[in-house]
């Protein structure tokens, strides 16, 4: 194969969105409407995240090309008390994300939250690495979640640190229907 | 009217997206995508941008609840040379957002671009402020863009910066269509 300039351009890159701030899932969740806009296939996998109720859940139902699989238990994982069957769950969804990946059917594909399922241990960066490694070379890459890390970093295309730099909290403001979820 | 908790928690808040890194009109579609999900409606405005075949403005022609409006002239803000036109432009949009942002239509409000503007003093940070208080109370607005000025910063209930860490402009990887627009 030729590595000719334009072939190059199209080769799909690796993007990491983390950081404590707000716009990591939803950073995503525009690129594949942008995606979809121009009449690109958006495939997504959520780590850690079993809800079907989910605004992008329910939306995505009504995209064509645009596939969101939901994946986790229904109880939050505790860093300090990983269970095994929170490992099980984490180990399944990287499985499922591989199969989605090398499918050859999405030209953009996120795994959110997977920074997370990372940095707690759950699976292995390097792994992570090997499959990315492997995919169809043409499809663009997103890793969501705080907590990226640094064998993440370093391979990565492209990062982006989400900072909180003000946030309602404070204010007694909760997590909002359609806004934050 | 009575302040009771959950008319509260619905009163809509104004977040700020900005700094160098990517993922800001991208977090302000996800949220647009997340809200329409949950059967909310989204208007949008972009300043500076007037483009009509960006994939956002493609697929939000086929999304329900969802208006797009990109403003500008079809030449490049020079922020060393700012025309009269461009600060005309610049004032017209947000005319243009005022009138959707008090027309009752949008739940949700995204000014993209416009801490740009700001920024580069072709609209006033106060007279935004001055629009934003007398908007109807349950919108929440997203401004985004690099260069929110101070007044700003103070004013938002949230903000997040999005830096950026690692960026693959030195391999020689220009905008891809369809990913960055």
């Amino acid at each position: 194969m030729t590595a000719d300039k334009s072939i190059k351009e199209r080769l799909g890159l690796v993007q990491v969105y983390t950081g404590n701030g707000k716009g990591k899932t939803t950073a995503a969740l525009g690129l594949s409407l942008r995606a979809l806009g121009s009449g690109l296939s958006v495939g997504m996998i959520q780590f850690m995240k079993p809800e079907r109720d989910s605004g992008e859940y329910v939306i995505s139902k009504r995209l064509e090309n645009f596939t969101l699989m939901p994946c986790g238990l229904s109880h939050l994982v505790d860093p300090e008390n990983i269970k095994q069957n929170d490992i099980a769950a984490a180990r399944e969804a990287l499985s499922i994300a591989k199969e989605m990946l090398y499918s050859g059917r999405y030209d953009l594909f996120i795994m959110d939250e997977i920074n997370v399922a990372m940095g707690w241990k759950l699976i292995d960066a390097d792994e992570v690495i090997r499959i990315l490694n492997e995919r169809p070379a043409n499809v663009e890459v997103v890793l969501t979640g705080r907590y990226a890390p640094d064998e993440i970093m370093g391979y990565a295309d492209l990062v982006t640190e989400m900072r909180m730099i003000k946030h309602p909290y404070d204010k007694g403001i909760g997590s909002r229907k359609g806004i934050e979820s």
